[in-house]
């Protein structure tokens, strides 16, 4: 029943993992490529497959505008529109609605906003949000919040979380428990450890399939961000798998790991792969830069992708100059399988006690930066 | 030395080959996909293989502005760029110079042009165009000419033609002979039979691997189209390729193969995957109708290729609307595999001596129309 969560090693506070869905099995720590409208951009399902990807997140708030979650529920659901047979999660809307909807008002009951699209009337309560995160098919769904801005004050962020907490219990109450179908509350608290402690607290009498923590990378910087983890982290159940929203850069998944973080999900790779920016494993390079235009090397001589396997830095940048949609295509899918295979090598140390060691390697070669042009 | 070309099997005036290069084989009748600036929109070159392309078309005035001719000869010419092993034709740049560039000058000697870029200038001489295609590491390489407008004048088309084929022999005594690499002259003269039979001869005395016809599909519609080849193409040596320039829809294919032409290229099926348009062997579907939001059919039930086989229409239809770069990805794959097939449909016909009714059986069904909406 629900969704399964098997822990398999552990290492320091680092934890690898195997959660089961009703569409199978993904590993943690796990990375989920965004799948915004119902498509990871750039990518077709072979191409995720190919990179690596287990798992993939979708946002309510863009599909209950477009296509709508009636329409995708008589079409068959999220997997068979997008023709993604593995795991999907699906955040609650919340979070999209206070940062791209018009005229929202946040009440006791939910969210009122406007529709960025055409600016249509719309209520989102957290039953809708559940209701509608069912139409979808969502493998794992999660409770609707409120994500406060940063820096805010700390009266606004404990009344803002407290609601957010009976919306949380709300959730709960209106999920229909499914096999294979779980649900996920959400941490909120900003940086205040005592709000983040009593939004723990509810969470954990209200009782979840997984524990996100919301409302970090916002602005607060790394520090803050960890400082609140080492807090936080500490305070949910073991048995269950616990997800940072959001997060982030590499350095962000490794000091996430490191305390205690099992799954995340990023715009980073996808968005850096449509704007020049690709990952490696000497620190970020933006392929529209001059420097590349006669460079014969592939971006990672380390990478086993299929866009380092076949294309020079010099063809790459003539595609980001020429805004080409294959600079799109090839630096997402690289970007990708960069994240994907560090969360692999990630799970891989954990399970052979080296994390610690594993986590200074990389960081290590993180900081020399790109290699030196030919 | 040289392309070779072994003439397989006629059927009325349609014939059924086989060219091979310096990069390997293809069959005629040959459709190349257009790779402007070293990327066939939207695809990679797996991608490619999997729809069925044998060779592909690049665009010499794209690439000798961007990434440039002496830059692609130093990172080891254009198929090692792009990554694409199989044969290329490169044309001469000429008519986008004529289309494209700005402030652009034809004297005798060549044609003097700004950049559409940056606007710096640029000469290009029938030698240079022959010079730059062998940078490029182009297996078939076209003759500089000029696409005279329509509708013009006769003394102007007269005018323009005679230089064009003045032209065509600096070309040819330019051309360094290398095995599996061929130099294709260019036939012109507008609607006008005499012109084009002035140029065919020209070309023949000149002697080349293969014969272009030039200066068609600019606005004279099929019809006249058709009565030029029905004109031209018997004043062709048999025992060379004939490529059509630039053509066409479904339909001119058709009429063309029948009249005797190998080879083509064209952007439609490509660009119209980047604007939602699909062809069908039931005639162009505009995905973006609202008609398809809720139609859980495939594009096209008879046809073979993966967006057929993983996605519905309403799908289709939520990607083009929401603008994602997947839609451009899945329609360009479907519109080549169209057309590639329907290259292979028309190949095996004539080689079965059944390519009248073929052509008139797949004439037929475009005519249908669309299927019913749900």
């Amino acid at each position: 029943m629900s969704v399964g969560f098997e822990l398999i090693a552990r290492d320091g506070d680092a934890r690898a993992g195997r959660v089961t869905t009703a569409h199978g099995v993904f590993e943690t720590p796990a990375f989920m490529p965004v799948g915004t409208a119902a498509t990871v951009k750039a990518m077709a399902p072979a191409d995720l497959r190919r990179v690596g990807a287990e798992i993939l997140l979708a946002n309510t708030y863009h599909l209950m505008l477009r296509p709508g979650a009636e329409r995708l529920e008589r079409l068959g659901g999220l997997h068979r529109f997008m023709n993604w047979e593995g795991p999907i999660l699906t955040d609650s809307g919340g979070f999209q609605v206070l940062s791209l909807a018009k005229r929202r008002e946040v009440r006791e009951d939910g969210v009122a906003f406007r529709s960025h699209l055409d600016g249509a009337l719309w209520d989102l309560t957290p039953e809708r949000a559940v209701a509608i995160q069912k139409s979808l098919g969502a493998d794992i769904a999660m409770v609707l919040d409120e994500c406060p801005p940063f820096p805010i004050e700390k009266g606004r962020v404990a009344e803002s979380t407290a609601r957010s907490m009976r919306w949380a219990a709300r959730s709960k109450a209106a999920f229909e428990v499914r096999e294979g179908h779980g649900l996920f509350g959400i941490n909120q608290g900003g940086v205040y450890e005592d709000l983040r402690a009593e939004s723990a607290e509810a969470l954990t009498s209200i009782g979840f399939d997984g524990y996100g923590v919301g409302g970090l990378a916002v602005g607060e910087g790394q520090e803050q961000m960890f400082a609140v983890l080492d807090h936080v982290v500490p305070l949910f159940p073991r048995d269950k798998p616990r997800y940072l929203m959001g997060v982030g850069k590499p350095e962000d998944l490794l000091g996430a790991v490191a305390r205690g973080i099992d799954m995340f999900d990023c715009v980073l790779p996808t968005r850096s792969g449509r704007t020049g920016q690709a990952f490696t494993h000497r620190g970020s390079v933006n392929l529209r830069n001059a420097r590349h235009a006669d460079d014969p090397r592939p971006l990672d001589e380390a990478c086993g992708c299929a866009t380092c396997g076949g294309y020079s830095r010099a063809y790459l940048n003539h595609l980001v100059r020429a805004d080409e949609i294959l600079s799109a295509m090839l630096l997402t899918a690289h970007n990708l399988h960069f994240y994907l295979r560090l969360m692999r090598g990630m799970g891989e140390a954990i399970q052979e006690r080296r994390f610690t060691d594993f986590k200074a390697g990389f960081e290590a070669e993180l900081a020399k930066g790109d290699i030196a042009p030919v």
